[in-house]
């Protein structure tokens, strides 16, 4: 787990990168950052800091902070007892966000951490672009050296079925 | 119907209030704007400026612009089929937004334009405030002297079905 004191000089350079994109958040809100990084020691290369908006059973609101080459782990939204997984647009509000998806590889301009990255289809996002990834689907992605600041719209959001393809990823 | 000057006034006003809460936008977007004045004639009083983000069939993105003192004229989304009528969060992001909603009457702090405006329920939005609208529950809301800028996020967007309480309200 993430020491104190790394949580807050993490959520204090999100928090800047919000200030940045002139995202207007609350006092609540800024306490209740979290961060994603599977408990995987090295939060500045795999994570991500999440605000979330609003998280009704129908849909919801995310907004995330990539610090400058920060990664979120490759994951997809898995189908589940029926139901169609979630379903989510991302949306880049500032710098540059370098997204993966499972498609027909191209060429890519950013490199993946490790091997538990997998989704070879790249698709840039500056912003005022957006793009929406099907449930089910393996993606991964990557800030620019700015770092990047991307609102989620989605379904229903369900972290705990969320499925990472690196082993070691741990939910916390 | 607007006439184009009129269209054109009024989407620009709206693209300065969205310049004003730092929202980027494409230029595909900006053309895509539309405005929802229901053929009153007095669409600087009651009129509201949209641009869809997206809209699938599980959840919707809008950004929303209310020139100063502009107000959306009451409507509520209803159930159809069995299926739950739109269910909304309002996120305000630049200005003040008065939000009246169906519920115990409370002091208000803003007029109504006429008697077609009969949610009385007042709620005051300021940039990083949101509120979650059920669904087929009426609502207004009005800008304050700034006008204002409100990120909408909701289930599907089905806008035909709506129903105004003015009879003379018309979906263009």
């Amino acid at each position: 787990m993430l020491s104190k004191d790394e949580f807050e000089r993490v959520k204090n350079k999100a928090l800047e990168l919000f200030k940045k994109a002139h995202i207007v958040l609350t006092e609540d809100e800024k306490n209740k950052l979290t961060i994603s990084d599977g408990d995987l020691g090295k939060v500045d290369e795999i994570g991500l800091e999440i605000i979330v908006y609003v998280n009704t059973d129908r849909y919801c609101a995310k907004e995330m902070a990539l610090l400058p080459n920060q990664t979120c782990a490759e994951h997809r939204h898995p189908n589940i007892d029926g139901q169609r997984g979630k379903e989510e647009t991302f949306r880049c509000r500032y710098g540059k966000v370098y997204l993966f998806v499972e498609g027909e590889k191209t060429p890519r301009h950013v490199e993946p951490p490790n091997e538990y990255f997998t989704a070879s289809h790249e698709i840039i996002l500056n912003p005022g672009d957006q793009y929406t990834i099907p449930p089910n689907t393996l993606h991964w992605f990557k800030a620019g050296p700015q770092g990047a600041v991307i609102s989620e719209l989605s379904s229903h959001s369900d972290d705990p079925s969320d499925i990472f393809t690196d082993p070691n990823f741990k939910r916390t």
